[in-house]
């Protein structure tokens, strides 16, 4: 609903998670996340948790842009006492843990039970191009940091009333999915040298098309080459079906990123496919292509 | 809920409307305001008028800061088709008519029937010492723009089966609730000269008292001396107790400022009181003085 009224060059035609605003010789990145209940989060989610990642990732935004995170700004709807207490002690843990000040926000009532936040994160650009997710050139490399699949996996370990043990492997899953860490580090060090960037939250495979249709290039990625973690392949194994599965959730918050063919990243990641000339998404594994599954991640409406 | 969250200086203690962030010799003002039906409309508002009047409200915290707005970014809440349409329409016409660009933001679904939204705008400061609430100093006087009261007897207005003529007077007041403008011209002219500057949102009254209290002061308000508008009389009169129904009543966006004894105003305004050592708001009328009313104005949750 926004597209036709945010038609200044600053908000990159809302197809880049942030927008850039010139000042006084620095760039400033703007972006603004909300998270609903029953959409973001279930009922019965941890309210610090939904605080946690409503400003992870709303830095991990940032974090594709290299971006040295500056505040956050809360748009808050009051539920009840309890839940308000639990999430503004999600909040603090985050800000504290991020390094990143509260500058203020704005909370309204409501008797609608109906729970909902809206955050706004500013940076500054730490590069004088502001990676963005055009910008990769046919013959350039797609790499991904960490793995893919432990946000599914942790969502689905939360879901699931079977799996209430505390293995360490199973904390490890269900902290991806509740308490995500954006990559703000990493991002700095990516910045001066990838030639495309985003992060990776509807799902590596619908952003890595993403990537590819705002570059004007078709993207083909290597199925076998997507990185799961140990958790993961406990779970779901370590095949094809998984990977895609894995690669198709999202709420990752890895960066995925394009290099030239004679760069190597700057910091620890995986070689999983490269542009070429053309459109769309093209999965192969081991040099067989295989079809392209319904789902590439999350839609938004 | 967010104030022992929100300790970084730029937070200004959340008592002053906005923050404020040092980038590249520049001063950002932020600001995020939020609106849900209920609370800031009612359901048979006008969903076009919501959305100007959240531009506006969070453009004339710019405005009490003598800001030059860069942008904002709005997080909505999706309802039916029409109503966002129409909201649509309405920020559209808000963006236009203030020339400020909407730079991005997010929306999210939900069926729970319920409407709110958030804003965030962002400005350049245009005086090395942005005004804040602080600052007036013992025998500074305090003005007014405008009139208040308007937006009250819109409200009144909108409310009242009887009152559905299409006189202009109505007209006039009716806007006054709906469209209210934020002055950013005229704050942009006072910011150099003011001790103390905010925009009166929840009442004169109520306004002037924090004020006062920011700048550790009293405040002695002239009610006589309250600016009502010929319309506004029309329907209250003119004496005492309609001057203080007006200055407790909110959302009229007009900017209270103080000003040393020996300035002029450079924007059209009203002498309405001064600041005196000591605390709290007093009222006097013709060198009378007068018992405050129980209610200054809106108090927030």
């Amino acid at each position: 609903m926004m597209r036709t009224i945010a038609t200044s060059p600053s908000a990159r035609g809302l197809n880049d998670d942030v927008a850039l605003l010139e000042i006084g010789g620095e760039t400033l990145i703007l972006t603004h996340d909300m998270m609903a209940q029953g959409v973001h989060w279930l009922p019965h989610a941890n309210p610090a948790d939904v605080a946690w990642k409503l400003a992870a990732t709303n830095l991990s935004d940032l974090a594709a842009k290299g971006a040295q995170p500056l505040g956050l700004l809360l748009g808050y709807i009051l539920s009840d006492d309890e839940w308000d207490m639990a999430f503004a002690r999600g909040l603090h843990d985050a800000v504290t843990h991020f390094g990143v000040p509260l500058l203020g926000g704005d909370t309204v009532g409501s008797d609608a039970g109906f729970r909902a936040a809206g955050m706004t994160a500013i940076g500054r650009a730490t590069t004088a191009a502001v990676p963005s997710r055009a910008g990769a050139q046919p013959g350039d490399l797609l790499y991904v940091t960490g793995c893919v699949g432990d946000a599914k996996a942790g969502f689905d370990l939360e879901n699931d009333q079977m799996a209430t043990g505390i293995d360490d492997e199973w904390a490890t899953l269900r902290a991806a999915f509740n308490r995500p860490a954006p990559l703000l580090t990493e991002g700095r060090l990516l910045a001066p040298v990838v030639t495309a960037m985003m992060d990776i939250s509807d799902g590596l495979l619908i952003d890595a098309q993403r990537m590819a249709q705002a570059s004007d290039l078709q993207v083909i990625i290597q199925i076998d080459a997507i990185p799961l973690s140990p958790g993961y392949i406990h779970i779901y194994g370590d095949n094809d079906a998984s990977r895609i599965e894995a690669a198709s959730w999202g709420d990752d918050y890895q960066l995925l990123f394009a290099l030239p063919p004679d760069a190597s990243p700057p910091v620890a990641a995986t070689l999983i496919g490269r542009f070429a000339i053309g459109e769309g998404l093209r999965l192969c594994s081991v040099d067989e292509v295989i079809s392209n599954p319904d789902k590439l991640g999350f839609e938004h409406r």
